[in-house]
């Protein structure tokens, strides 16, 4: 079955400083015309880091968007042409009192893909440790929350835990000690 | 510590079918004025759809944003005031050519709370059975693909499934079966 959408013409309504809203016009399948409001976005990466003592490192920060502080994994949009293993490295440094060595990639997903196309790459952090030097962005405001295991399910049991890439990225944890 | 963001001003930059573009000056925590370009949508559902010969019910559809056509579990947007399980259901037997008694709520959670206030409800459905009487929308374009528990373990390891709501919905599967 032929199911792409061809682009017929395409405008940039808005230039965000992350992302920029496109609306174009598409040919569908049958051959009609309609419009595709959507989204670019450079992209993101977040990070599954376990201390040596078996928690996970979490920040709680504030989305504007959804007006509530969220528990969430390390995570940040790329820089231009940034690679998105070291991207996960920098923002754990920077968000968390936490470091780690090296990442491994664990997977990665399309967040919204129904009118965007930011691509969120997970990964784990391989030997967390403390950090002494901290690089912290001036305005940029979060507290780093430690769970263990069993607090990590009570967390994601209540509701607590309320965001895609987290509910994702833990859940590779949980699998090891099901 | 505090993290709240205060609205100081908004402007309703763009109205499209679905989604609205917002661009706000807020006051952060440190007293700063900073700006939020963000996105309203008005929330999605989805459903984890089991048949009676243990397939799950998936659709594959073009995914304009992402240039791919994408496997993911039924969903849809809320029309307005929908309760969530009605639209799950819906979509269930507007997408694909099955249906289910009822739904129960698995999970919600927030797909890109970076810059997008979208809350996806994410169902199990009850009692799937193949539908006689399609309900389908002319200008969708959907292939219904069912998948064992084997396969579905076998497209997630090989990055075939690339959707956030859909490893998370599958998740509540294949962990009961672990």
């Amino acid at each position: 079955m032929d199911l792409q959408e061809t682009q017929i013409d395409s405008k940039l309504i808005l230039e965000g400083s992350f992302i920029n809203i496109h609306q174009d016009t598409v040919k569908l399948p049958n051959g009609k015309h309609s419009q595709r409001v959507w989204i670019s976005h450079p992209g993101a990466a977040c990070v599954l880091a376990i201390t040596p003592e078996q928690q996970v490192v979490l920040v709680r920060q504030w989305r504007y968007a959804t007006q509530q502080a969220l528990l969430e994994v390390p995570a940040g949009k790329l820089d231009a042409g940034e690679n998105p293993a070291v991207c996960a490295l920098r923002e754990l440094a920077e968000e968390t009192p936490f470091t780690a060595e090296k990442v491994e990639k664990l997977t990665q997903f399309y967040t919204a893909p129904g009118f965007c196309n930011e691509i969120m790459y997970v990964y784990r952090a391989i030997n967390v440790r403390k950090n002494s030097q901290l690089n912290t962005n001036e305005d940029e405001f979060t507290e780093t929350i430690l769970l263990n295991i069993d607090e990590t399910r009570k967390a994601i049991a209540n509701c607590e835990i309320q965001d895609a890439k987290t509910l994702i990225a833990l859940n590779f944890w949980l699998s090891e000690h099901a």
